[in-house]
């Protein structure tokens, strides 16, 4: 095991019911902005429960924040708070609301220029706005990490940034929210939690971190049995709390304490999005056969692990059959597998494998995955 | 999934030479007081590591803190603390002098009265020194929570205390101080941690909180397979590594969300430790089979997951079965499991569930355990 440290300061709220504990949260005399997406939390009586709950504070609200948030609606924001004078973020919505909320919190703070910097240099965030959310949308973890992904249209690229002073204040995770998502956001939801946790579990590392191996295979259990239950009977409160919670470990930083991590799937899906926008979990249900299949032997001995513990998998060839188990489930839950499923084929890889290449990024636990290898993984994904 | 509220601020130090960490994690200026047991941190180095960080900090020293830590020694410490202006608290040992450095921190900002009142009365912990530890045994998970049990000797009581604000500021767990452990420490250790997990997983819940009771096994899974080698293998850094990190996530508040909890097995232990001085562990070890035994109808479910995860357990009699093998784990680290093994015997049995009857407590998770029920256990472990 590699030395590490661990701290998340995250106050989780969650149940039934839990909204209007946010009152309790905030501090008095905040002025509050509400920053949110589209219209689904006026439907699904979020929104009014949100604005019951900040009776007595003056809010305002930021709309129409987009899945991929883009940095020029985010800057949109800040120039808002700044107007406005507002103290305290509240994001209501998905990751996307909470990942772009985290970047306006930081880039309202940025003194270093411009905010792209933190996205395009890494430049240090030395400080945010204090915020907190309400989130909606299990899959990305957000509500409980300190990272989030912004896409800047005019260039088509998608980039990642996190810092100490990005994590929520609170969380509030009521699974009742969730009865109302369309399937195809729990099934994207279900398999962006699935990728994040193989992306930290599914790596070289063979076995001298058994604790954090045993709680991965944990959330991975409980997302492959109850993903397909949450289509299937989508008022289960049980099965609804059990994906959330687990969405929210797959990337809250603690099984990637003291082991290698991946992140090819991730970067590369990346590309993928920012190019042909295609939705985040189905470039990763896209990418991840084909990273398993050619990185498979520095792989071996966790794909086999994971085909004995997840899928049951026994006998000859458990790596083939694994990496077909992932695929099936992804298929089995709606999300297509495959680029020529998107109307996607030689050029996205030609473009892809190229902006990689621009970028001289090494992907992988290994840092072994080049642009050429990118482009074996998706000729094989055709 | 019963609603719950989750929030742990504890800043988690691990790995290999860790200890000169907490030079960085101290605020600069502070008055330090190292809190201790016995001479045994002299022996392994941490104390010589410990004075070595705290180079340019004013610091004492508070030696002395017993294993089932004493009200009386910690009232000394409190005293010590308003003769020399202390600021700040560096406890360095087991859970027991963490336990009481928790104590130390809340009686030395107590204004109520007796701080004995904090067990006796459980009055509020308004607010409490800041603390942090260099944990030096892997049991009680004290290092990463808010709680911690005290003894009072001249009224042979054991009690427990928890509060918000009696988390440490950091935990340094640098595994490579546990291989010197004597084998009778780091066999309790084990137990204790079992005894733990098995406190939040092995009740009447049925299965409607699929995560906690996966992240359960997997730290289950971890001390039943990490143990026994650390006893047979103790320079083996990842299997001290892997134990250290488990212990902490048994008792660190993850489990228990949203999950209703037992602990009669711990409070049942308390009182045989309070009256004979058996380590707190081996009254576990005596206790759990029998708790096991006497409500296998209410937790059957458990017992017999417990069986089929992590003992491998099939066919008929799965639960005496798995029942005899929780026994037989304890008997294998060298912890003996009944009474007689301590020369205790019918006079143990009526002075413990008469403690219990005198308290009118009810215990288990289903507040259906009376102190007949506490003699019928025992009558089992004689």
């Amino acid at each position: 095991m590699n030395n590490f440290t661990y701290a998340n300061p995250v106050k989780i709220i969650f149940g039934k019911d839990t909204i209007k504990e946010i009152a309790k949260e905030i501090p008095q005399g905040s002025k509050v902005l509400i920053t949110c997406g589209g219209g689904s939390i006026r439907k699904n009586g979020v929104y009014a429960q949100t604005v019951k709950a900040l009776e007595g504070f003056e809010w305002y609200e930021f709309a129409g924040i987009e899945p991929n948030p883009h940095y020029e609606t985010c800057m949109k924001a800040v120039e808002f708070i700044r107007e406005k004078g507002i103290t305290f973020l509240l994001s209501v919505g998905g990751g996307s609301v909470l990942d772009a909320t985290k970047f306006i919190a930081a880039a309202a703070c940025f003194e270093d220029g411009d905010p792209w910097k933190i996205l395009s240099e890494g430049s240090g965030i030395k400080k945010a706005m204090p915020f907190g959310d309400i989130i909606t949308l299990p899959a990305t973890g957000s509500e409980m990490n300190n990272g989030g992904v912004i896409t800047r249209v005019s260039t088509e690229e998608k980039l990642s940034f996190a810092s100490p002073c990005t994590y929520p204040v609170f969380s509030v995770l009521d699974p009742e929210v969730t009865f109302s998502l369309p399937p195809r956001q729990v099934a994207n939801g279900v398999v962006d939690a699935f990728v994040h946790v193989m992306e930290q579990y599914l790596t070289c590392n063979e076995g001298n971190s058994l604790l954090q191996d045993n709680m991965a295979e944990a959330i991975v259990k409980t997302l492959v049995k109850e993903g397909p239950k949450a289509l299937s009977d989508p008022n289960n409160y049980d099965v609804r709390a059990n994906l959330m919670w687990a969405s929210t470990w797959a990337l809250n930083g603690w099984i990637s304490c003291g082991v290698p991590e991946d992140w090819a799937t991730h970067m590369i899906g990346h590309e993928i999005t920012a190019f042909y926008g295609i939705d985040h979990a189905r470039t990763l249900a896209i990418v991840l056969p084909g990273v398993m299949t050619v990185m498979k032997e520095q792989k071996s001995k966790k794909i086999i692990r994971l085909g004995h513990e997840i899928f049951g998998i026994q006998g000859d060839d458990v790596i083939e059959k694994t990496i077909k188990a992932v695929e099936n489930f992804f298929e089995k839950l709606g999300v297509k597998t495959h680029l020529s499923d998107y109307n996607l084929g030689d050029e996205a890889i030609e473009k892809t494998s190229k902006r990689l290449a621009e970028r001289n990024w090494k992907l992988g636990e290994c840092r072994n995955i080049t642009s050429d290898t990118v482009k074996t993984i998706l000729t094989l994904r055709k």
